[in-house]
Order: structure tokens, then C-alpha cells, then sequence
């Protein structure tokens, strides 16, 4: 197997990438390959530090070191700058020279150009980026988490399909627990999307929709995938991360005052982002994994663990195969 | 001046309503007369644990035992119940025998009580719930945290003045910061709602628009007054909560583990919702101050404290005379 990783893509590139690839390599044994796709003079001067440890056979460099700034219209850019790191990244899994692309670049170029070059599967309106929400249970998937606003019942419907097989494939949960985010438990609670996507997913006989889930019924990992638009979605990811990152600080100071000390990185482990790698882009003929551009080594590591775990439980196959089954029942 | 209390709110009323009412005559001094509602029994037995320290002349009981659960469909049982401690307390201050209304009870039956007496201010289309969220520079006013859902773009141009007075006459900022909740800073950003509301906000000379806020923003208080649907803040304010009990929980974990001692209490105490009091629905005519059903003594008292502060700065008068400025100015 192949994963292509984007050497542009974190706040300190090649370096977290470069050193997330090793480990990831170190993981998976000899069965995987990693290309690492930037500036080929720095990828080789940060793989010099590593010196004898560097298993060559299977890592190998592009040079593409034109590098989409996150501030760029993305769709722009991917059309306009071919040899950009993420444009030749996602044209090689196009192409079949990898299996996967990973990516801490910007989420907005790696989507349009998986959206332009991959395409969606067929009879997807949208695809929908996924990303594990840590709980008190383990992980909740929630999507979507930023790809769409606007959202109609209809795309959330195929979001719940989609995070099924990926709770399948990735998580290993044979009969996911499906929720719908809202503001209350009822199924007549909500918007006009939360109630006409409630009455979708509770006809949808393919799954196990436990019906509607809170605000604060998430931490509880009530469900094992979460709808919703993109909008929350967002809103909801990016919160919980700024709202971890406060607490931890209050702590510290809080041991600062009083000489205390306790170990808040193993407490709050379970919070650590880095833990479960990056965030799938569902619903695309092919494997994006999307990574924060803050991404340690570790982070990267894993989201190349995530592309490793989605190829080998073919995903994308039984993601597609899902929505054909669904064009065939003629869902609204 | 006079602040009904529903006394058949809390999970375990009436006991937080009446310390916590005890408590705020204390802070008030002679100028604060406040009348119970609810199980006239119950009350006098509660009462009669502090003896000699209740001040009588200051304190009343009205027997309306009747108790509206949050269960219910909120306007049938406000229609259907004139007796209950909810329609009472609205109506009490309908009837100007009181200046304000504060309940931990049905949040559904007090904003149904407040449209159907009280009345929406005019040139108001929607009124909407206000919320302080603690962040790390004091409280953001969020609204709406879930009075309305499917919001148009007027309503959150009105949600915007409505938290402007709020913040100048409660929160003593002269001129608050205004902020769209946006999941990206561009204007560009967001879903229908969110690009046509900043339009509108951008264009309005009465407000010192900042701009959009993403969820990562919020914590760092960026703004004083947070403008969204009350879909995404009600998902939002409910999952903020159950985070920081979460994060709580993982800390005492981690100190019994390690038998470290820290006051957690103590570093968290910028979280600690008790201390901003309850949540004021804005744009009726009158104040009416909603509390959580799990309400301490603290934060009932620190909920009549908001609402004294309410009456004390007219709150109300204020918002009128904004919205009829508004409704000259032929708004869309």
C-alpha cells in the first residue's frame, strides 16, 4: 500500500510530517509506502537527521514545493497551481500511484481538489468531513464538520450512511448508534432540518438511529456518529478544542499559585486530538485524510494510520456500494 | 422595587429559591421587596428553618402550587393553567404588582408565559435568550441560546441591538464589542444566514461590528455580545456545560489516582455558571430572568441580582427605544 503525505502542509513543515511518516512506517512494517510530496531539498535534510533509521525502499520524495496558503480561494488554486504539493498529491491517487493522500495543508484545497479530481462517489451530493469527537467512551463521529452549510435533510441522510461504514471499517462497531444533533430529545424538537432529517433517518431501515442527541449529551458518548450540518459542525469541533486548550491553562495556573503537581497531559489525554489522527473527507473516490496545521509528529503519524485502516478495510467500496443501494430505493 | 420568584422551579424547590431569595434581600438592602410562588406550605416550612433572620416585611408568599413540568407543550399549559407559579409570576408583573420574574422552571412555559402576557417589544419579530458564557476574559453575552431556531437575517440584527443594551446596561460596557458566530473570520464566510446577516450587522452605524467569531475565538472573549440562530447556541451553550463537568471529572480522577490534592473548585471558578446568574429573555415587555432546573441557592440569588439590575437600568425602556429607531429607519 501507498500513502502519498503532503510534506507542505503543517505550520512547521516538512518536520512533522517527515518524523510522523518514520513512525508511521515503523508501524505498519514493510507492507506500507510512504511518498512524501514538497520541497525535496528540505524533506532530505530533515530525513538526514535521521541518518541509518530511514527505511529508503519504502519512502520515497516529490518534489513539489509550490505550497497553497490556507488563505487562498481554494478552488482557485487547485486548478490554477498543478504542481502544488496537494494538487500532485491527490492526481497520484487519481492516477492509482497511491492509495491514499494525507494532509495538514489547507482543508479547503485538499477538499475541492479531491471534489475535482477524485469526484464524490456516485449518487453523493456532498462529501462530508468526519472527525472523532473525544468522550468519556471513547471516540463520537461527527459529521459534517465543516465541508457544507446550508445542509438539506437529504444530505444528512447520506452523511448517517456514510459515518455508518465508517464506523464499521475504522472504528469496528458493527451496529453503530446513529444520532442526529439538536436542541432537544423529541423528535419534533429543532429546526426545519432537524425535523425533516429526524423523520429520514428514522424511516431508513439500513440504520440504527437512536434519534435526536444534545448539546450536552455528547461528551457522554451517547452515539458513535453524530449528523449534522456544517455549520454546527464547525462551530462545535473548533469550540471544543479552544475550550480544552482554556481548561488545561486554568489548571496550570491554578498549580502555578500553589506549588501543586499533577500530571495534566495524562489526565486530559483522552482530550489529545493527536490521539485520533486526522479527519476523513468521506464520500470522495478515494482516501483524504485532512490533518490540523498545527499537527505533531504523532498526529500526523496517525492520520496515516487512519488512511492505512481505510484502504485495508475498503471503505470507499462499501461506502459506494451503500449509496448505490440508496439511488436504487429512490430516497428523496 | 419587586421580583417575583417561582419557587416550584429547581429540581429540588423550593429550598434553592428561598435561600437563594434570602440571599439576595441580604445583598439589596431595604429597596428589594420579593414575592415566592408556589406551595404556600412548602415555602413557610423552608422559611422557618432561618427563623428569626427572615425579613418578613420584605419577603411574600402566594400559594399557586401548580406546577408546570418542563415535559409539557409549553403554550398549552400556560394557556390552560392560569394558577400555575409561572403564569402567576408573569402575570404579576403584567399587572405591574412586580418589576420582574425569575423561574428555573419550564424554559418553554416561561418564554410561552412571557410572549403570550408580557408581549414581544415592539418592532421586535422574535425575542431571544441571552446567555453568559464565561471565557477567559470575563463573560460573552450569547444570544440566542435557543429561544428560536430557522432565524432570519433581521432577527439577528435585532438580537444584535437587543445585546448592545444589554451589555451597556448590565455588563457596564459602554461600547460592547458585536460579533456574528461564523465557522470563518472573511465575510465570505458561512451559510446563507450567516453571510446576509454580517451584510446587515456590517451596514448598522448603531453597532460596533468586529465581525465574524469562530468557535475557536470564543473562549479568548473576543466579543461582549456573540450573535447566532439559537440553534447552533443552544447546541453550543448545553455542550459548554457538559464539557467543563467533563473535564472536571477526568481532573478528580486523575487526583485520586495520584492522591494530589488541587482546588479544582477554585481554578474553575471562572466556569462556574452560578456566578453569572440566569439567563434574561430579551424583547418583552418586561424582565423576565430564566434559570437552569439544577440552580443553586447562588445563582437563584445571582439571578435576582440580575434582574434588579435589570429594572434598576431599564433595561427594557432601552431596548424599546432602540427597536422604534429601528422600525424608523425602515429596516429589512
Amino acid at each position: 500500500m501507498r500513502v502519498a503525505v503532503d510534506a507542505l502542509g503543517t505550520d512547521s513543515a516538512p518536520g512533522p510530517e517527515v518524523e510522523g511518516a518514520l513512525a508511521a512506517l515503523s508501524d505498519a512494517g514493510d507492507r506500507l509506502e510512504i511518498v512524501l510530496i514538497g520541497d525535496e531539498a528540505e524533506i532530505e535534510r530533515e530525513l538526514s537527521g535521521y541518518a541509518g533509521s530511514v527505511p529508503r525502499s519504502q519512502l520515497s520524495v516529490i518534489h513539489a514545493p509550490d505550497r497553497i496558503l490556507p488563505s487562498e480561494s481554494p478552488a482557485a488554486a487547485v486548478r490554477r497551481r498543478p504542481d502544488s504539493s496537494i494538487v500532485r498529491g491527490i492526481r497520484l491517487q487519481k492516477e492509482g500511484e497511491v492509495d491514499a493522500f494525507v494532509s495538514a495543508g489547507s482543508t479547503g484545497a485538499v477538499m475541492a481538489a479531491s471534489l475535482i479530481f477524485l469526484r464524490p462517489l456516485s449518487g453523493l451530493d456532498r462529501p462530508a468531513i468526519g472527525t472523532l469527537l473525544p468522550t468519556s467512551r471513547g471516540a463520537t463521529l461527527m459529521l459534517d464538520a465543516g465541508a457544507n452549510v446550508d445542509c438539506k435533510p437529504r444530505h444528512l441522510h447520506q452523511f448517517a450512511l456514510l459515518g455508518q461504514i465508517y464506523a464499521q471499517d475504522l472504528m469496528g462497531i458493527e451496529t453503530p448508534r446513529i444520532a442526529l444533533l439538536n436542541i432537544g430529545e423529541e423528535p419534533e424538537k429543532g429546526d426545519e432540518l432537524a425535523l425533516e432529517s429526524h423523520a429520514l433517518l428514522r424511516a431508513e431501515p439500513r440504520l440504527n438511529f437512536i434519534g435526536n442527541v444534545e448539546g450536552r449529551d455528547i461528551i457522554g458518548g451517547r452515539c458513535d456518529v453524530l449528523v449534522c450540518d456544517g455549520f454546527v459542525g464547525n462551530v462545535l469541533l473548533k469550540f471544543y478544542e479552544s475550550v480544552a486548550e482554556f481548561i488545561v491553562s486554568l489548571l496550570h495556573e491554578e498549580m502555578d499559585r500553589t506549588g501543586t503537581q499533577l500530571d495534566v497531559h495524562g489526565a486530559f489525554r483522552v482530550l489529545d486530538y493527536a490521539e485520533y489522527g486526522g479527519a476523513p473527507l468521506l464520500g470522495v473516490n478515494g482516501v483524504t485524510i485532512i490533518c490540523h496545521g498545527s499537527s505533531t509528529p504523532r498526529a500526523v503519524q496517525n492520520a496515516i494510520g487512519v488512511a492505512v485502516r481505510a484502504v485495508d478495510s475498503q471503505m470507499v467500496h462499501h461506502m459506494a456500494g451503500e449509496l448505490q443501494r440508496q439511488g436504487g430505493a429512490g430516497e428523496a
